[in-house]
């Protein structure tokens, strides 16, 4: 983690649980941009699940870490609003992170390397920028949002945005090891029906170069580079692109499939005879 | 309201009910950027239920008041696309409104202590920024997107645009007064399922510092400063984040229950012995 | 078809099947920001339905040609991905189109006058800008973007991309002369529940002035210039903002009428009583 100075590049990006039927993904651009009118704001993704904290997770540490150095992501999936969980900022590589210290950054904090944070509590020059009065229901809005823009503006630093701050701590979901093998678990469905595990390429390479795929029904898959690579209708494993064991039916959803549910389990065991193309990404 | 030049940040916003899964909104952007390649367009919402022009209102309503001077909104919910009503643009407080005169802009415009217009008809010299015959059907990128870009890039004043227009009168629900309280009633849901009421926090303020709430089949609920303060599945009351009255059930949706219903009837009555908490937001 | 040099305007579209729930799109963002953080990125359209290559050329078809001189329109609808369909990037017009060559562009380049195209293989100059090893499962992140942003930043010409690649064939629809008249088919709907056939203006002016239009069940259906021309409940025949002929039930959904499914026939006779307004579209 470098402990140099954060130099905004002026790009906020946002994430949040608000939709795109309502006005608030349209306050917080306006406050924004009030803040400076020449901030340069890009969409992640507004659709995820209402207060789906361990989703929005996922979609800040899957996009992120793509960014150019002195990006400020905003994010908001926060059931706790009002209540007394920290408002913060943290910094991570050379990007920087604004909402609720709830889980929501703990995922990409970690694959960043790690983070420090702050406390959103400003300064009285910082104070003008803030409504005299917060919302209890729209931190967002409020709180974050002014915080990240003035950050990303560059009229206030980390530093003066409030005291440091201890990150809570976060449960993660981690792979299991078992006899041979380890044991995962389907966290969520894309948009194509593909299941994702939280088994990563790394967890496999551990296991040795070939290895062998079991569904919680008992149903061994094959393995597969590509989803184009299988059948139609086949159910295929393969390292997605974000680096997590998911399980693909080619050319269809893995919606469908009871033992692909949310939650279910997929064990991966050592395979000496299979030369499987886990390591192989591309 | 100011009589002064407005003065064009090159921010334009686009809330329409156009959906995001056709070409409508694209196309909206090309016309826009074709007149002015710098211009930032910020999207606020194009999931306006199609043709529900009460909704794009209140969109507007919510998120346009937070953006800088200088700012042009450009909105498209227009079910009498080819009719007679007119095409307008409007400045209110210091920002501008480019659509069609049909309600939309109403409240808005109120909550920017009102506006002036002009029917968009546009000079000789603008005449090459429009297509030489617009679309009997797509208003918002034949007439609406060229005059938002013209004004926004600065090619073109607000006076320029066409002739003096007044407003159509615009059919607004009020909350009524009724023995010793107001009766309002539930305008819509947000995503979280909360039902928003038409009932403001100024409106309760005039009642006194409590009261009381109840529902159309009886039901008293409780007054809460935020969600996360009732005990889950618990039914509260609460000023929203826009300055209106919902009713959210905590940690699920209001949707589910039949008196908060949209069109439900919500009773609002002075309660003495109450120290409610309306009038704190924060 | 310009034979001049591209000059990028550093204007990025983005055209998809990702969705908005997951990380995909955001990940898009940030690769083309880390080449270069003052592109202007504009999203188009990311609710494609999944792998619908034909409905992701319509959108591309429907907004593209309105962009400015210049513009890059990043396009990913794969289901080929990691499998031999080629990465290419196509000029057509003055604008610039980077995806997959599986006819995603077939409709856009055919509207601009023809396309001429490379297939992406970068010099290894540019090979720092891209992945090491692409995922397999996900060419938009690790070929298409990086192309994008290079192309759009003024990194790379269009030359430099890779060799001459010549488009593969498309398979397109095409409306059937029939005795007396046309017969064409619906090939989609809009978000307003309008049919939307393949028969173009153009088609129907071959015809005459005059013509009649007639459902797969025999229904002969009205001619208006515009929705509320039609009392509510009415079937109308129009030409759409697309120039595409369209079928709508005004105030209300075509979807739910079985000879206006996707897929249904429609046919266009010559009508020499009728003076009807096709090629008045305004």
């Amino acid at each position: 983690v470098s402990r140099g100075a954060f130099r905004p590049n002026r790009i906020v990006t946002l994430t949040t649980d608000f939709g795109t039927s309502d006005a608030y993904v349209g306050a917080l651009k306006g406050v924004l941009l009030r803040i400076d009118a020449e901030l340069r704001l890009h969409d992640l993704c507004h659709e995820v699940p209402p207060q789906d904290v361990a989703h929005g997770g996922r979609v800040l540490r899957g996009a992120c870490p793509y960014f150019p150095a002195g990006t400020v992501h905003l994010a908001v999936v926060d059931p706790g609003v009002g209540t007394e969980r920290a408002p913060i900022v943290a910094l991570a590589g050379d990007q920087a992170f604004v909402g609720p210290d709830n889980g929501l950054f703990a995922e990409v904090l970690a694959a960043l390397g790690g983070g420090r944070a702050r406390r959103i509590e400003p300064t009285p020059e910082l104070a003008p920028h803030f409504p005299e009065v917060a919302s209890a229901t729209f931190h967002g809005r409020d709180v974050f949002a002014p915080a990240a823009g003035l950050l990303a503006s560059g009229l206030a630093r980390f530093e003066d945005l409030g005291p440091e701050h201890a990150l809570a701590a976060a449960a993660r979901s981690r792979s299991r090891h078992a006899k041979g093998g380890l044991v995962g678990r389907i966290t969520h469905h894309d948009r194509f029906g593909n299941a994702i595990t939280d088994l990563t390429a790394a967890d496999l390479a551990e296991l040795g170069p070939g290895y062998r795929v079991t569904l919680s029904d008992g149903t061994a898959v094959a393995i597969a580079r590509t989803y184009g690579d299988a059948p139609a209708g086949e159910t295929v494993a393969l390292i997605g692109s974000e680096g997590f064991l998911e399980i693909a039916i080619a050319g269809g959803s893995a919606r469908s499939r009871g033992p692909l549910a949310a939650g279910g389990a997929v064990r991966v065991e050592r395979d000496e005879r299979s030369s499987a193309a886990a390591s192989r990404r591309g």
